[in-house]
């Protein structure tokens, strides 16, 4: 049995690592193992239960690194529930830092909802994962 | 004080309601009134506490009706806490219904997650809308 994780926090940082790594075993790990699971991520359909394992074994069974720098929005919990809202910025390798005054890399920021459930003795584990497309460029005239 | 909802489907359905009405009272009654909420319409950047409300009230005090088919995915409920996997179909008024064999209007349907939580007396309010993007088309090639 591998270790619970005992924090969603614990989980959050493997769900990044894992990405990073490309780390299936990690990213299964991570994931609640029942169908109450779903996950968006960006330029893929939304997926709900166990399709969310799959979208992760082909997603990591790829060579591409990825690597998100998350900053925190705002953090609720409830009870067994921890919702976390978090910025997340991707770091490709081979781009060059951004310089000062740039927002970063040319890579848009996207938002993430990430949500966690605690379940006795088996601990903390991530129930969705549901990322925002990145924000419209400035000037962009609002929506009627 | 207005009436509590007492099931988190009241919440929903007045969402849903609110939208359809351009009922801007109704739609703040929805919302849970803590810095805890956050939102993701189509082709709205995300937004979270307070600026929930300010986004409805711009759209509501629009002229566009916002008539959604709801069906349901999956519903998790876990202590005070109930999360709501939906799909949205646009039922814009003036599209013909679909033809036999159609998807639907030719309005692809998008994924929403909708999550609700109690606070003892005050009910049940909604904390998170978060739309998913339409699923690319069918026979465009899986990322690698």
């Amino acid at each position: 049995m591998p270790t619970p994780f005992h924090t969603p926090q614990e989980v959050e940082d493997a769900f990044y690592d894992a990405l990073d790594e490309r780390n299936t075993e990690l990213m299964m790990r991570v994931w609640d193992d029942t169908p109450d699971i779903a996950c968006l991520l960006p330029m893929q359909p939304m997926v709900h239960g166990g399709e969310v394992r799959n979208l992760f074994k082909a997603l990591l069974g790829g060579e591409t690194r990825i690597n998100i720098q998350v900053s925190h929005v705002h953090w609720v919990q409830i009870g067994d529930v921890a919702i976390h809202y978090v910025q997340e910025r991707a770091d490709p390798s081979g781009v060059r830092p951004p310089a000062s005054g740039e927002r970063g890399g040319g890579v848009p920021p996207l938002y993430a909802t990430n949500i966690y459930r605690r379940r006795g003795e088996a601990g903390w584990s991530m129930i969705l994962h549901q990322n925002s497309p990145p924000a419209p460029p400035a000037g962009m005239p609002p929506p009627r």
